[in-house]
């Protein structure tokens, strides 16, 4: 299975309320994008300074399925018009688990 | 339970060698530093351009246990010797499951 996490840091063009509205875009990925077997978003606890402010995690049962996902065009109209206009930073991991 | 969740990308004064090295070292903190209920460490699986290289994820029953696992001068001691000179970059996550 793949596990695939990304942390994201909002910018300052993004208020609360629009990092909420990202954050639900988010969340409605799993209707909107087949493949995943497991879909979580979550804020950051708040226990650090200097963390990212959310994580992603989202499994799929192999790479080939992942790739079906990423590359999914809902997947990257969502990006386009929720994610990337409100990005100051974003780490990305996948691995076998 | 808190998730901890770290990404790595290793500098380039970091060879093969050195990051085994300190992958090793990672994975032997559940053994040093007391608190974790679950300990992984694991290289990213090369699916996608610039991703961070290694991330750990580790899981804690409560923000206390995490914060005693964070500031325990064990942990201190690996990642001053074994991550900190190595880093180019970090970005860290904790979340409630």
């Amino acid at each position: 299975m793949i596990r695939h996490v990304v942390h994201f840091t909002w910018s300052d063009a993004a208020d609360a309320d629009r990092r909420a509205r990202t954050v639900a875009a988010l969340r409605r990925l799993p209707e909107q994008v087949p493949g995943s077997l497991a879909f979580t978003v979550a804020p950051d606890a708040g226990l650090v300074e200097g963390n990212a402010q959310t994580i992603l995690v989202a499994d799929f049962p192999d790479a080939e399925a992942f790739r079906r996902y990423a590359t999914d065009p809902v997947h990257l109209e969502v990006i386009a018009e929720h994610v990337r206009p409100f990005l100051a930073a974003r780490s990305a991991v996948q691995y076998e688990v």
